[in-house]
């Protein structure tokens, strides 16, 4: 099957500087325009309490795809489960998807919190989040991940 | 600044044939994985309420883009904003975010309903909806969203 070439729009700057699972919470970062796209491109994006942003995983290496079924974070306790039943770096397209809260726009800099991308990141995509384009009807996910994600959004300071 | 190339994984089979701004509703589809994906690798999704979907607006065309504001579906009432507070095809990546509710898995067919894609879209990424990845806190959109919507979920037996 063909690849697409997306590109990169905008870089994180700022924000987390290392990856990891959990203690994504109480940082913020900035998500830069690339100077190519006019500032009038982001006019009125600030009235969306929340953006949603793709991003690619560049820290991830073409190598960590996996093809098969695994416990999530290799833990026994949950069962094992497929490459595209997890949001992993272990995709083939390896990108992240996030919806941090916007706090302001400046100019080509666009200030969020709750972005789980470090800093550098290629963002390839952002939109404005639209309550009508989330999940309808009633959501429902298997309780592995409610038991693997309790510290996700911890505060990133009180990361051990 | 560069761009990634990011794989095809899947094809939307059946659903919508034509592209339209409203009355997306009522209507099912498949995402079929390509065969050179394991059906392991979808081993658990079924256990989710929703998937999230990228796909490639392969019936948009380059010089679709458009790197300026303008007010939504160009309609006057509504305030002139910027490529990247709408979520068109006349965006730099052209590609569509959505979050179709799963019916079932059978195979490599993943069967969904509320798919906003048309048949033969190309799919780059597929991953379960987790509520905690979310929009976190408050969520909000400026008025002209809510009265540009309401009809985009209508039935498309129902389409004008």
């Amino acid at each position: 099957m063909p690849a697409f070439e997306i590109p990169q729009i905008a870089t994180v700057v700022g924000g987390h500087t290392t990856v990891h699972d959990d203690y994504q919470g109480g940082v913020e970062a900035i998500i830069r325009l690339d100077p190519e796209y006019p500032v009038e491109t982001l006019q009125g994006l600030d009235a969306f309490s929340h953006v949603e942003v793709v991003w690619k995983m560049t820290r991830a290496r073409p190598e960590d795809i996996e093809l098969h079924a695994r416990s999530p974070r290799n833990n026994p306790n949950w069962p094992a489960t497929g490459t595209f039943a997890h949001r992993n770096h272990r995709r083939p397209d390896q990108i992240g998807i996030s919806r941090p809260r916007l706090l302001c726009v400046d100019g080509r800099d666009i200030h969020v919190t709750d972005l789980d991308a470090v800093d550098g990141t290629p963002v390839l995509a952002l939109l404005p989040w639209f309550e009508e384009m989330g999940p309808r009807g009633p959501v429902d996910e298997p309780a592995w991940v409610k038991e693997m994600l309790p510290n996700y959004w911890a505060d990133s300071s009180a990361r051990p």
